[in-house]
């Protein structure tokens, strides 16, 4: 049967980009996902099942890692130019197409300033309730859900078992992300709900100025934090999903990454919970 | 066969309840999502088909938005004891929870002041950027979306024909809500990026100040000042999706609604789409 | 500022549409959801906010919904076309797209027969399997999550309790929609996990043969008939949220609705759950 | 402050397996999610920042894998219980909870036999079509969407060109996994929208008895015989994600993985697009 090919286009899609620039006195953040898409004389990858014209769509992402690693990223056009020059460039390709998601992330305030490398991601976050009432009486619990926070500096993990399958590298300086889902109990009585803008204050505060040991250890300091400052609460259950980012391997194309170039990744997540209440 | 029904609840998840408390100089707006659910001696209804002890799901929809009337919603957790008193009281009940979930609303700032009437949501919002390359030269398109906005003044929608299958109700007042999606053309050459967060500012602000006759004449308005304020821009297309929030009958309930409760909906939405060129 | 409107379309998104197609052997169903888009001499719409020539997309709703009464719906594509013949004669109009996704569903099978009104969809259907060990032993509990499943027939909800703010009319014959998630606890030293299968085999078919006078009663027979049918479960926990289909009232449009033309809504539902127990 | 932790559980979420079984005539493939939590003895982990008791949460992502590589995965019931045991026994442990979701793959059907390595499975899977009417007259495209596939064998990707950013080693039998999206455009006044199931079918067989040397050959080939089985049909555009499924190092473990056991990712993924003509 006669067919013809009448139009082409490959690329990889959804490269997720976290690029941290380090000054002395704070830090900057690159979020981004990326989609690179190449349309040329590509027949032949169909057709034929040639493959010597075909660049991998494995190299496109590759290639997006090793030219962040040395370009400021300041603004995401000037980073998808270069990308869209870097492809042209290649043999067969005749229309690049580089697209670019970018999320923006605030700085956490902390006593009024901007803290230098804590950030907060406004996406999705809500406020809960659920109130009961029964033979025992009416229980409150309110919290938030979704508030995405992001430390860059002050986050480690070392010091954990070994056994027989551990391979994870022991952290003294890693990217802590997660997004917060805290709910608290009011005590018996409670009429000043206005309180949680405190609470959800502490909570950032404390995840941004906290030098974390762990996850668990970030948990506790938020939770602990809260109660404190909110005399009203008699218990707290935070859950924090570890969202990991992790450092992108460059050796192979001769490129170092000091805590510099990040993909940021959805799953496996670890997720850490537990309930601090006040004695 | 020895059976027990050991355990059992029911109810109605998510109630979308928007309220409108309007005073002289502005309007406030307050938006969540609720779940009632119920537990008690209900084991004829699942046993023997019994329904005269079974409140319909239907009745605790409608109980949420009478309620909603005449509540100021000042806080959710007061409005969600009021809701849980009035189902404790209901016959078979041993158990009531309310569960609510806040959607933030923040003001438009126009002009560097609180908006009194205009609203935006921060959740999901991304920047977004495409660049081509091609045998013509390399266009770039940035712009942004998942931008939420509403506003419960200065929007109507009347005039429009009326054919066999019209039923829609002329409206000189409504809440005009949705999500903005805009892309714009940089002329070629444009090395100034930073230009986008005046544009977004320039899109909010429209928004709010326009006093709107349809969604289209509001995406109208929102591209040609973005065109006005950037020199940079050649093209910009703007999509709007209506996302309709319907007065909720309260007549029988023997209560009236002055532009007070609605339901937000989701589906099925308007969508209006344009490209403003500059000549 | 000069500025052109050099393109526009508008239209209504997401209209759910559910077919019943009733012969006296057996019932059809269709679910789709479909999109109207325009496209035409629309401009003073956007530039002078004139309505006069813009068709509401409430109306373009209203038109699926009334065309569809005395169409057979056998292909969407017959149906597209004819939706398309409708607005292409609207003033103003030059172009129409309609378009469709169509939901597929099945026929439950009943002791080895299609069931004439019983339907089910295996999009997204998951089995699921819980083991907790701690100092009290091991438990087992399995299910499956995401069973759609849909009867145009026997299935009513009448007799329930009417208070001041019922309005709720009762059903006798009603479309019941749902998506079971079903989980049960083997009795300890089961090795035999292969029974979900049936399990699930029963489930599907009490759903399809029972009559059901309501959500409740339906789950409670669905639960007994897979303890009866497995002795290895001790409990089963069975979760039906009530996916309802609302008749659509035609009679502005001068046309009846015997149980043939539903919008199918995603939110509020009921939400029914329990737990029986083999004693 | 005096506070206690009440609560505390932790552990690895969405570790996605995809186990294949593979014997003289054909392939078995297990695919699914995982999730390990623990409780016990992990106060330290909170308060005071001492992790030597805290298991890392890549160690349990890690055992999944490395358990799974000699375990029959015939019902997963049995490879949770095989977790639990082995996290039980771990130091400061109290309670072990292992939950599954698993996502079910039936196998494709050619000439009315199912195939030894290729699969499908029916979640989420649309049938779409769009109308579109102006004044060059009316067009008709249909389609699919959401029809997942995956093979086990016959799936090659090598001889792509190496530049300095190329990594990827070639492949001579990997999985291939893709979730199809087709559009075809009917010849104008074709009536018999039915064959759209014969389309389907020839997708799926084609997908399953082709040698594939990349996703683009794959595609080609679908495209051809999918324009040879209609003769109504005039262009079809294929839409092939390539969801990545790669095969996990167990090395570290003292283990070989001969095409075993392997992490199925979302992102980022390749994607392949083509439109073939008849001429």
């Amino acid at each position: 049967m006669p067919a013809e090919l009448s139009w082409n286009r490959y690329g990889k899609c959804h490269v997720r980009l976290v690029k941290v620039r380090r000054s002395h006195d704070s830090h900057e953040i690159v979020d981004a996902t990326l989609d690179v898409q190449l349309e040329g004389a590509f027949a032949p990858v169909y057709i034929d099942g040639d493959n010597t014209g075909c660049l991998a769509t494995d190299t496109m992402k590759n290639t997006v890692y090793a030219l962040a690693r040395h370009d400021r990223l300041d603004h995401i056009e000037r980073f998808a130019l270069r990308l869209a020059d870097h492809f042209a460039a290649k043999p067969l390709v005749s229309r690049v197409a580089i697209s670019a998601l970018e999320h923006h992330w605030s700085r956490v305030s902390v006593n009024g300033r901007p803290h230098p490398h804590a950030f907060t991601q406004t996406g999705g976050e809500h406020w809960t309730t659920k109130v009961t009432r029964d033979a025992d009486g009416t229980r409150i619990a309110s919290g938030l859900t979704n508030l995405n926070v992001l430390k860059t500096s002050d986050s480690a993990f070392a010091g954990f078992p070994r056994d027989e399958l551990t391979t994870l590298a022991e952290a003294d300086d890693r990217i802590l992300a997660t997004s917060v889902t805290a709910t608290w109990t009011y005590r018996r009585g409670t009429t000043d709900f206005g309180v949680r803008e405190r609470i959800r204050a502490v909570l950032l505060e404390t995840f941004a100025a906290h030098v974390s040991r762990s996850v668990q250890d970030t948990l506790y300091a938020m939770a602990t934090a809260a109660l404190e400052a909110c005399g009203e609460l008699t218990h707290i259950t935070i859950s924090l999903p570890n969202r990991h980012h992790l450092l992108v391997d460059l050796k192979p194309f001769g490129l170092d990454n000091p805590n510099d170039v990040f993909v940021a990744t959805d799953e496996p997540y670890g997720l850490i919970e537990a309930t601090v209440k006040r004695t």
